[in-house]
């Protein structure tokens, strides 16, 4: 194995940090092609000193002379924009964390697919909202996908004997969240500082609301559907508040393998940098005589609605996943800023959906139009419920 | 792939008849080389008529005339006694399951590894007693050997992407037997009957002894440091009650991966059959929403003795597995007579390998020579106990 030559959509966010750990545990295994970040300046410049990297970009243009002047005398190429992300994005590299999360980490994931390397995949609205789209250039490009949330690099790897048409069902496992032994009337009252609680995991805003709501599962059971081209039934979810398993694969022989870990979202990360290899990590091992005891139940549709209504968007098919994506969003963005309720983000998603239906979508442009109604309609009715 | 040429050392025991029930289940798949059974008369007739093996074979010499007997007029070949058993087992074969326990399976064990083809493992003794020799045979015939086992197979599934290089240490699971919440006090005085009900697992009577004894798992630990080639300090033994979880590879990146199901021996045998393939089997599927709840604890060396006698014999290498295994198969007999009391199996144990250390097994006969000193050493023991 030679120098893998690495792009990172993201450098500064999480996922984008902690790839980068990892990239300086193992300098000699890695050289860096991009470095793309958001608004974070300081650290991206930092990255950009520590890593050398062939460019350096900042998405948000107006920071692009600062950026300038951080990195002044490094003799580092750096731009700014969006044309200049998009660029960066399709350099030709062996591997691309693709690590922007929203419907804005679309193009840019789409410029690295094309360029036809290893796809480390970090953004599941990507293939949510544009599963068609993005699974068709993935095809065109030859390009590999290896997903890096952690209940889906799970699967991944419990699949690593090849037997994928043998897999009679797999599982998802869910921390099921806060509020998992709520009942539906104490629902009704759940604050956004209780939801933002995550029992397990450590995460930003959007996600730890859709942890608490069960979205995030949702949006994995669509993820794995695409991913394993896997029809819905096949994919079943299960309550682990534990979360130590993170995924299981089902065989038809009787044999189930689980990939288990703590939750450090390090060890995915690390599979998919080394992969099909494996790299050494400091990552916490898992200490089962620590934990004790797994649990298991299975999910409550009735209290967590948004499983139902993934399960009914991935049925319907074409475009309704990306309503069903963009609407949650905004609903999110409104319980947030204190403006709706936490039941109300599903009652938001689920009327969106209704109104919005399954429309075709035969490329990006479509994808973007309709992930814009949806984010219309969702903020009308979340003004409505404000007002 | 073609119709696999199969033969079955041991096919009326517990493993053979479950393997010929896949094979059953799958005829366009399989043929039928050798059949060879022990004393089962009535039982190897019927598998004989049924899958019409090239020769079938009976151990026990003085039951051949009522073999051929109840064979008549099918056109069969059938055989007796030792040489014939050592000759079948010898035939050029796609793959073998080698399921005659205890040391009187060694010499068919190895007399099926060097005809070359894939050996399915199901007679840890043979490895225990004879593992350099045997492994020797194994490298020389170029022979497969897949664990069936259902830990050891666990392991073997949890190690598919081929990093074995990257492994920090496997764990076996045990579910502790019945004992395993038992005072040290309470154990002196353990009756066979108790001793013979296992919690999970429905096995014969000296593995369901070696299960209370955790000699099993003794054994278990030999023998994956000889199938996976692994020191004593990376193989972890795990009580995990509800005998779930199989068996786990622990990564240096911090993923674990793990072989988990029903508690039902046709799937790690079908895991063997179609390897590297899958086939689907009627083996009950395992329902973590049934199960609800996963225990693991740390084993108590102290209570259970076995475990550190067979690290002892591990470090000390050389014949010193033969005399534990060997040493243990009389105890075991001694306490199904109610010779001697439970924790007398492990004393016992410890004493004769006391005695006779390590001695060097440089070939077949040398191990067999041991393999008898410690049974007469142990035979001695028990006298004097019972006395």
């Amino acid at each position: 194995m030679g120098v893998k030559r690495l792009t990172i959509l993201g450098s500064t966010g999480s996922v984008g940090t902690q790839t980068l750990d990892l990239v300086a545990e193992n300098p000699s295994a890695y050289e860096i092609c991009a470095l793309i970040g958001g608004r974070n300046l300081a650290l991206l410049a930092e990255q950009a000193r520590k890593f050398r990297p062939e460019i350096t970009v900042i998405s948000d243009e107006g920071l692009l002379p600062a950026l300038r002047e951080a990195l002044a005398g490094t003799g580092l190429e750096v731009a700014g924009g969006r044309a200049s992300v998009l660029e960066a994005a399709g350099r030709k590299a062996d591997w691309t964390m693709c690590a922007i999360t929203g419907t804005v980490g679309l193009e840019p994931t789409l410029a690295a697919v094309r360029q036809g390397g290893t796809i480390a995949f970090a953004c599941k609205e990507s293939l949510v909202s544009a599963g068609d789209v993005f699974l068709h250039e993935v095809e065109q490009a030859g390009a590999t996908l290896l997903p890096v949330d952690s209940e889906h690099n799970a699967i991944m790897q419990a699949m690593a004997d090849g037997n994928a048409k043998a897999v009679d069902k797999i599982v998802l496992t869910a921390s099921g969240g806060p509020f998992r032994n709520h009942s539906l009337e104490d629902m009704r009252s759940i604050t956004c500082e209780a939801a933002l609680r995550h029992p397990v995991w450590s995460m930003g805003a959007k996600i730890s609301i859709d942890s608490a709501t069960m979205f995030n599962k949702g949006l994995e059971v669509i993820e794995a559907a695409r991913l394993f081209g896997l029809s819905s039934e096949k994919i079943e979810v299960l309550v682990h508040p534990q979360s130590v398993i993170h995924g299981m694969v089902c065989y038809a022989d009787g044999s189930v393998l689980a990939q288990l870990g703590s939750p450090d979202m390090r060890i995915p990360i690390a599979h998919a940098l080394a992969w099909p290899q494996r790299l050494a990590t400091q990552a916490p091992r898992l200490d089962l005589t620590e934990v004790a005891k797994l649990e298991f139940h299975a999910p409550d549709e009735l209290r967590f609605p948004a499983l139902r209504l993934a399960r009914e968007a991935l049925a319907a098919g074409a475009g309704a996943p990306a309503v069903l994506n963009a609407a949650n969003e905004i609903a999110v963005a409104a319980f947030l800023d204190r403006k709706i309720g936490f039941l109300d983000i599903a009652g938001i998603v689920e009327a969106v959906m209704q109104k919005l239906g399954a429309p075709t979508v035969p490329d990006l442009a479509a994808v973007l139009a309709i992930d814009e109604a949806a984010r219309t309609a969702a903020s009308t009715l979340a003004a409505a419920k404000a007002a």
